[in-house]
């Protein structure tokens, strides 16, 4: 592998996210953790705190209060699994230090800060950090992410969503204002903190709808579908609270711009557009993506379905929210901007059943 | 009560309608459950095939072997819980009997044999008997149920879109063309036969679509929607497999023929529809329904959520699939069938957690 | 019925004991929900708390904030669903003002002060509510139930334990040094407050022991055990926690005094026990108690296995922990206390699946 | 690694721990996916039968059919992976083709044929490769395992529970003959085979004891705690399924022989007992194994627990039953049997949540 391993810290290890930015760290071939932060944990082991890492040479590390001068000081490049607000800040000092930075939280992911400041009802105090920041997909993105100091990581949903859109809306095959993203996702996308809502006996053995109408991930994906459709376009997003871990699945409804084109047609758009990118998955005619064929994985599975009766397309997406939408994403990105290959450390099997 | 109680019986006790049903009537005011039938289980007593009946008087009765003479001599009323093409005969023998019916197969919903033929795949030899069956959906037919001596109940999917639906199609608020419907149910919905796909740990932990564009409920759902709009009508209707065990949770798009029309009047709307309807609960504006809260019960629970920015309205509806979808939906049918107010037996409160 | 209803008062409305008396409460022929209190919710309805209670005439009870004299005035009785501590005050002002209670906490459980102030670590301020207050399993104290002022409710671990154990102590057939009580138990258990090891992601598809030596139920079950076997004992009490909403089965173990007792002995002493108490069923030999079997229920089942090659009897109990274990319980001895047969408005079948 | 990959087989694919088995060997340094097989599969793609395979190498892999001529001429070793009685006769076949073989079914696991016969139900035919098979615990069994052409690789069951007792047994620290083993599983345990009592309604939301005095990992627990003991011993074992799909935890109940002597004692001989065998994790005192930190993994965590008031030691032990308690382990016996370590391929971090 590289002669010397890259150094990466990770800031925030106590949520799904950090968890899991740990767990792909300990099988990635070029990274080494260095740094990890936790204001509350600061001081013990990493084992302590995730007991699944007890044996692991990184269960030894010791959990370090979250300064970006000793961060920037011992580390390449920086994860920042913190919440939105807290990490734009923190952003800006570890780039002035030296350091590339992969954002998780939803920082620098808008890039008008007047839509971020609407959604998500604070300031943002960092404009210059914004205006060099990279919206961090790999598959549509790859090379200004390789140049990029910032990637601000994308959320999980927009993730599901613009994959599964992207070929059919940059090849001009749907109408871009008639577009309906059902989105249901596994609980662990709603973080680790302590809610009543996120309880076992509020969620288990039941299935509801959330945040409709006014989800913060509506703006990311409407301006990242704008920027491929190349005009402004508003979609229907809804969201859905799954009895499970984790995964996304989400189910598009898109009408044709012509309802004869031929199904092939719209299959070779996808295969050609996905040719070069093994981690996002085109099943084959009448397979249909399951959350579980993408767990734990840097995997996004894509299912097309025709509907003639109604000249519609219904476009299937399937993703780990964790790993393909959050922290495997995070290593994909991180990859690039150190010149690796971007599924350096990602190719694993789904843990089924 | 009714001085001398009304006499049922139950064609396939074996399976989760079955089961339920067997559940409701022990709460029964007025029915008293007379014969329950199975081919596999004859002999045995009922609280031997369910440990749960332990305790209760019904849970001595004897399982028998399906036979139309005995069960027309024994009972006023029968419900067919058996599979498709298993019913139609077994029902036309028991109204020759003088039986009233309720058949929760699908073998009496399509008015069209040809359409039952072509999606069920097996030919309807009843003609006479379909003839006269009544779709079984109180809300909409309570007057020709309450006449009927044949009663098609509905299907779960069915049941949990018409309800949606029908004030909005019925006073002419949306676009009937542009229909879809996004539904995810319980997977005792794919009854209690052994097969790999219904295994725990194939749906556990898990989340996937099915039957995409070949859902048997499509042509009911289509049948009911096109009469209440006064014109055919052709909808977008996907399914999705839920890990739980009760329920669906059914997310339609629709498009306002006026996007301008205040929120306050679709929601009149909805309320008048239903007003004198109280197992159809309009929820109050910002409240959404769980699945959790109609497990066990009667109830449908309805939201509205506008979505101006594209001028769809976004209806949400939800039922316990074994309860509304179909066994408690049975008991509704044949209260009306004997007199009864629909609601009788069926008000019980949700199980939660 | 009764001619006048009884009024009824709860005292924390907000858990899920309160939750489930509150389901329980509505189904019940002579209790009639006078007043329902919580400090956090005071001021909004029943149903705007609880959406499954809409259209049930108790949705429209308006919470109020909880005070003795209000509570007194307007009920006859009062079941206290607050945390341990919260309750013993509250109790001695009711009692003064002339309700019954049923005490849902553990504040009156423990007969000794030492024993509770040592494993509860807070000082128990009324001795003499204490001494008056009379241990709440109907089963074996039905009497003194009837006649109490003050009723503590057993835990749920201990009312599993102490069912299953009763016939083969009372009557020596088993070495009471010898127990060990392998208890599991749903994530209800651990009531609604928000914490992160009840997160569904901490919970779900995942299984582990907990408080090991350091349960709390210990010492009750220690005391009523000891009292049946007429000697003090100890026992080894292990909790697990079940991925699933509601219910405990303990899996106890125990040695025969006499290795060679036929074992229809054994089932005669338990069938002998349990003749006049319905709710505690005894199965048929060959079959096992399931959670789902007394789901939602005021069911105990238990299950006698023999084991003749290491001269153990197994013994196998399962209640569901809200409803036998809390709610359900504090219903049957508000019923004895009210002059009603204990089983009064609690003769439900499970909910299946 | 190795310069040439040494080529494995797979006979049996389509269960669960054929399936496990490709997961893991997927991952491998070392071995290469050479051959699978399956009757009813064979014809199609690795990929086409195991959605999540797609994009993997092994996932072009043919399914072929099961013959142990083709199987000996193009592996090195093979797993079985097929039900008992169907894996002897291959067994025999393969090694008499020249290759090495590690059995997962319970063919060659009791030495005793006579054993096997009254608790399998069927022959034995093979009584010359059953006295050369060792059995496949490499913690314990590493020298003549690595000498070995066939290994009976250990039940899952068996596998938790002699790493739970091996260092208190083997340092006589509890009496033998007071061993109660209370084991949880997951459901996968229950195979892929399509049955009602594994269907997912019939085990989700609800938890059972099962198979009591009659579960066939009895004897081969027994047989190899007592080779352990040095005497022969029985246990009370008994079992329950778990609503998750993968994971053992077993509470076992001791009795110390000296019940003064010190914790760390007993700490320190577990810790010596496996201090060379990094997989075996003692856990800090404290803390408490849970299923999810060794998901998808080839760790067995341990917890002790003394209970100074009872004389007794607990033993918490903790594996992934189709990992550690099946194809993890296959995989650690063949890496002993092709001179590897045997951890090779196998040090993964669980996933979680």
């Amino acid at each position: 592998m590289s002669p010397s391993p890259i150094r990466v810290g990770l800031v925030g290890v106590t949520g799904y996210t950090g968890m899991e930015l740990t767990r792909l760290l300990l099988a990635h071939p070029s990274f080494r953790l260095a740094v990890v932060t936790s204001r509350q944990e600061a001081g013990q082991s990493l084992s302590a705190l995730y007991p699944f890492l007890q044996g692991f040479p990184a269960g030894d590390l010791v959990v370090a209060a979250p300064e970006a001068a000793t961060l920037a000081a011992a580390c390449d490049l920086v994860f920042l699994a913190v919440p939105h607000g807290a990490a734009m800040g923190l952003a800006a000092e570890l780039l002035a230090g030296g350091c590339k930075v992969v954002d998780l939280s939803a920082d620098f992911r808008l890039r008008d800060r007047a839509v971020y400041e609407k959604w998500y009802g604070i300031g943002h105090t960092q404009a210059e950090a914004l205006a060099e920041a990279v919206y961090g997909l790999p598959e549509l993105y790859a090379e200004a992410i390789a140049r990029a100091r910032l990637v601000a990581n994308p959320g999980c949903y927009p993730t599901a969503s613009i994959l599964g859109l992207y070929p059919a809306l940059a090849q001009d095959l749907i109408i871009p204002e008639d577009i309906i993203i059902d989105a249901k996702s596994g609980v662990s996308g709603a973080g680790r903190g302590p809610a009543v809502t996120s309880l076992f006996c509020e969620v288990q053995d039941t299935f509801r709808a959330y945040n409709l109408g006014a989800h913060r991930h509506t703006p990311e994906i409407e301006q990242e579908l704008s920027a491929i459709a190349g005009r402004p376009l508003a979609v229907s997003f809804t969201t859905h609270l799954l009895p499970v871990n984790r995964g996304i699945l989400a189910t598009i409804y898109t009408r044709l711009k012509d309802p004869a084109l031929p199904f092939e047609r719209i299959r070779d758009a996808y295969a050609a557009s996905y040719a070069d990118h093994p981690f996002v998955r085109l099943l084959p005619a009448g397979k249909l993506p399951e959350i579980r064929f993408v767990r734990g994985t840097f995997f996004c599975d894509i299912a097309l379905v025709p509907d003639p009766r109604t000249g519609r397309l219904i476009i299937l997406s399937a993703i780990d929210n964790l790993c393909r939408g959050a922290s495997g994403q995070a290593v994909a990105n991180a990859n690039l901007q150190c010149g690796l290959p971007p599924g350096t450390g990602l190719l694993q099997a789904a843990l089924v059943p």
